[in-house]
């Protein structure tokens, strides 16, 4: 599959690597390649020659040559670079990993929108063309794609309003090794797997590591 | 241990048989002990019936002879619950189950207080001189008393500003049968398993059954 993973944070790093790795002809999306090249970003770079394969081009272009496209930019940034990658979103299938943290108060992060809204139903409702499913906001980037890191399997939960789009996500997450796909419905339920993130920041505190995630035992 | 519950219903009910089978001495708290005796609920009525050694009191005579007071009341209806308490709470461990639901908007439910605030913070504020340890607001009242009715063990979280207080709690946790109790920390963290019930309302919804609670894979 053509996968255009946005942004070249450590989540997009994470999710290009390990997408690339299972076969995928993945690029990243940036806003603007030349500056990200220019940036004197140490990890960056380092990851880019590890991973010569992995393309960079704008949001936009990312998108327009790809078969599903994942946000993995900072829930802060979502709106802006969707709005960016703008009618390249049309009719493609919208991974959307991202969550709406407010760091601006410090640790632990808010939410900035919440219960009554979300950022997918948002990332959504500015893209009615996009097919968005919202999965994997729910662990740290590593997980995502390795989620035999841990000791046993745990659950990874989808929400969308485009079933063939979720099946789309649902096949791609078990091919990165998630056994437990739980879909909880509708885009709307994806209010609850941000406001997991609460409890997520906290138990993170708690375990003095991002190197969890839960198992929904029934 | 004397144990009093405050509450009646489902939760409260659940909760008292629990502990009364453990052998503590419970007694439940209620607004008005003839006004409840006189009620026509036949669940109630049966449930005394079955268990008459638990004896029905106002809040404040249940609390006043209890060593540990638990809050099993509708989040809406906590604060002013605790209030009709009132100094019985002073200096006892007030273990607070709920969660603050509102339902005015239908199904799923809203939380009324979230993310910069949480019910057991208001609740303490409300009672300084109470010892509020949240937990077990995470799984549905059977698993509360017996988490040997799922498959595998599950997590049950604990917060509380007094640590012989959260002792006190995670040494009744254990005795109930949970074995994995993890201590987010200061009260302030039950804002995050308070909004987790975002995530808890959809996960029941799709799995039809709230017989099933979270495992921390680590």
């Amino acid at each position: 599959m053509r996968i255009a993973v946005l942004g070249t944070g450590v989540v997009g790093r994470t999710l290009a690597a390990g997408l690339h790795d299972l076969g995928h002809d993945v690029v990243m999306g940036t806003r603007d390649p030349a500056s990200t090249l220019a940036r004197d970003d140490e990890a960056l770079t380092r990851w880019r020659a590890e991973h010569d394969a992995v393309g960079l081009l704008t949001f936009a272009d990312a998108a327009s040559g790809s078969d599903l496209v994942v946000n993995a930019t900072s829930g802060a940034a979502t709106l802006d670079v969707l709005d960016r990658a703008g009618e390249a979103l049309d009719g493609r299938v919208l991974l959307d990993v991202s969550n709406p943290l407010d760091f601006s108060r410090g640790f632990p992060p808010t939410l900035f929108v919440a219960d009554t809204d979300s950022l997918a139903e948002q990332a959504q409702a500015a893209h009615p063309r996009a097919r968005v499913v919202k999965a994997l906001n729910t662990m740290t980037a590593d997980l995502m794609v390795r989620p035999g890191l841990l000791p046993e399997g745990t659950t990874v939960f989808v929400s969308g309003d485009d079933p063939d789009a979720k099946e789309v996500v649902t096949g791609l997450l078990h091919s990165l090794g998630h056994t437990d796909v739980l879909d909880l419905g509708g885009l709307a339920t994806a209010r609850g797997t941000e406001m997991y993130l609460g409890l997520w920041v906290r138990a993170m505190g708690a375990l003095g590591t991002p190197l969890f995630n839960i198992r929904v035992v029934r």
